[in-house]
């Protein structure tokens, strides 16, 4: 299961909430293990997972009857679907039905609301719960939505609540840990194969198909890719284009898909050639500050004290104006979980958290430098996902 | 230029605002070309554009300042930048800067602001708006920030509008229909090759990757892939499995990618050997479907007179029981634009729109099949942008 249950719940009864409600593709997936796809291609699709507290009833989706051949997929533990929106479908009438076509047939059978609020009242209604406090995410929902809801239920107190699905997300589950480390390792290969064809006269867009179709031939799905080359790659967003890659060049890839909804996000560094010593040393020093941090983090150790390491050993080990706001950060169904890896975090490691360490440098006129690494923390230290080392690749 | 400045200009004056606040990653996008890439791939990262009614001073872009270099691309037309968050470039005092860099130091020279609203009020005072009247885009802002927005303006009035946005995007710019008409054709293309390499024993997932494969080898970026084979066809949004293509099977794609930041969505169908009577007959009826309601679209005809054509067609041709909620819809940074062709729809078609028809159909049992093809209104009719016809493919 990809919920940390025993941390949702942590989180309703810290806040007193009788339930809470996911309304952002991020959370509904976490929740409930649907995959409400109108909602991550698009803004504005409403799909809902209610939690009440323990004894206060089970889970319950709301989703619009259009994909709701999504919601019963075998990935999804919550069994209780309320539909909105009506969807046509036929049956052949001779033929037995597949497992997944029954439930299909099960819940059409079913009513259905006329908007997603009144299916969502309905599952709230059916548990006794209209009169209780509840923590929603205020990301997904509509503004309109919202009023909507607390408009249909004047009893019912309703708080925002979006930090709670987040400090849970935090610590992962066995599940979502082998998951993130596949999609580290699709991402890692990605580059591996981009750098392997890389040679002069090759196009930043070539580059990058050959890190996206590697990818989805690892059976990933592409998000992230800022490929730059020569000075371009000191665009810290960069995006490719037909620049082509001339002697001496860096190439840097910060990039990364997903696997079965999980995030990968890792950097890594090639040159052209054989690498100036100013390359060689700021690339050594970024390398040294991300290992300085990385052996520091174990269950205990205070986020911040881990950024000052590493951002004190780039600038002695060779970048003496080096500086950052932050060195890494969680990492899950969203790109950026926590813990943010930042001067002022006074949170500390947990075990089971995923998290991206990363140093990167950014100088205009020169290039830009970044390795970023992906791992668990485990009982005493950490558990890398990586397949390659981050040393600068000469191609 | 992507923006239809004319209809959103006529949509801030009918509702009486001084300027409208775009928050959603489509409509940044739209009112200014910037490419926000953290607020497309995640939920929650701020970006704005402030866009005054005319002589009410310049458009504003708000950006994290960690994004600034997609804010200074040349395909993005609002100068004006206010960024908020501090972020680390330095600079290689020795040599000559790109035009990008240059531009890049002449924003960070700039004070920056401590979070996005704060940002976006200082782009209000500069332009004196600070009392007036503003349409805001309530699908990107999240809740807190809208509440700051209104705390720190006490005499601004702030009102939900982001279907002003919706309604200027209905109508494409000669841009925009290039695009389109590339996305389109980039999924024509790999659905092709999908077709083109089916044989027996081929499962859902390589069809799929020979798909996105193609589309990112034709510079497009995977987004939507249904792809189905046999029984699981009748699954409306199926994803991929390890289902392995049999005699007899019905192949259904829905799928489309983005090109430069817009979506395509087109459908076909192929059978593996000769199809059945029945086949041959359903499929027959929804292409005569999809024709009919085509041949009716120009300028000024009611889009509820196109939906009940075009059923009443598929009806009539093969499919007696034939149903819908909509056979359609326009495309654009979203998948789903206005407008949507649908029963209850008044609206009249307008030349500029980008639409999508589709007649889709969903047994349980048998399968699924859906043609939908994509093309722009013109004076006195439409203008395809498929390469493929929507006959079954025998493959």
């Amino acid at each position: 299961m990809l919920l940390n249950s025993s941390l949702l719940t942590e989180a309703m009864q810290r806040q007193g909430f009788d339930a809470l409600i996911a309304t952002m593709p991020e959370n509904v997936t976490y929740t409930s293990g649907f995959w409400a796809m109108s909602q991550w291609i698009r803004r504005g699709p409403q799909a809902y997972v209610l939690t009440p507290k323990p004894d206060a009833g089970e889970p319950a989706i709301i989703t619009s009857t259009g994909i709701i051949d999504l919601a019963v997929e075998s990935d999804v533990w919550v069994k209780d679907i309320y539909r909105y929106g009506s969807f046509f479908f036929d049956r052949n009438e001779g033929v037995e039905l597949s497992a997944v076509d029954t439930r299909m047939l099960e819940i059409l059978a079913k009513p259905h609301d006329p908007d997603p609020v009144s299916a969502l009242v309905r599952a709230i209604k059916a548990r006794k719960l209209e009169n209780g406090r509840f923590g929603v995410d205020e990301i997904g929902i509509t503004p309109d939505y919202w009023d909507k809801l607390a408009t249909a239920l004047p009893n019912a107190t309703f708080v925002r609540a979006s930090n709670a699905f987040r400090y849970a997300r935090a610590i992962k589950t066995p599940e979502e840990i082998s998951r993130l480390r596949r999609s580290a390792q699709i991402a890692d290969l990605s580059i591996k194969a981009a750098f392997d064809a890389a040679s002069e006269g090759i196009t930043e867009r070539e580059l990058a198909r050959i890190f996206h179709n590697t990818t989805i031939n690892e059976g990933g799905e592409p998000v992230l890719g800022c490929v730059g080359c020569g000075t371009r790659s000191a665009l810290t967003n960069v995006q490719p284009s037909d620049y082509a890659l001339k002697q001496g060049d860096i190439l840097r890839f910060d990039a990364g898909g997903r696997y079965r909804h999980y995030r990968a996000d890792i950097a890594r560094n090639a040159v052209l050639g054989e690498p100036s010593k100013k390359l060689r040393t700021y690339h050594r020093a970024i390398c040294v500050g991300l290992d300085r941090a990385i052996e520091m983090i174990k269950p205990g150790v205070r986020v911040s004290d881990v950024f000052h390491a590493g951002v004190e050993a780039v600038r002695k080990e060779g970048i003496p104006h080096y500086d950052r706001s932050h060195i890494g950060h969680g990492i899950g169904l969203d790109g950026y979980d926590a813990p943010d890896i930042a001067a002022n975090n006074d949170a500390v490691f947990e075990e089971g958290m995923v998290i991206c360490v990363e140093t990167p440098y950014y100088e205009l006129g020169f290039g830009g430098l970044q390795v970023e690494d992906t791992m668990v923390v485990t009982r005493d230290g950490v558990d890398s996902f990586m397949l390659t080392s981050t040393e600068l690749r000469v191609v």
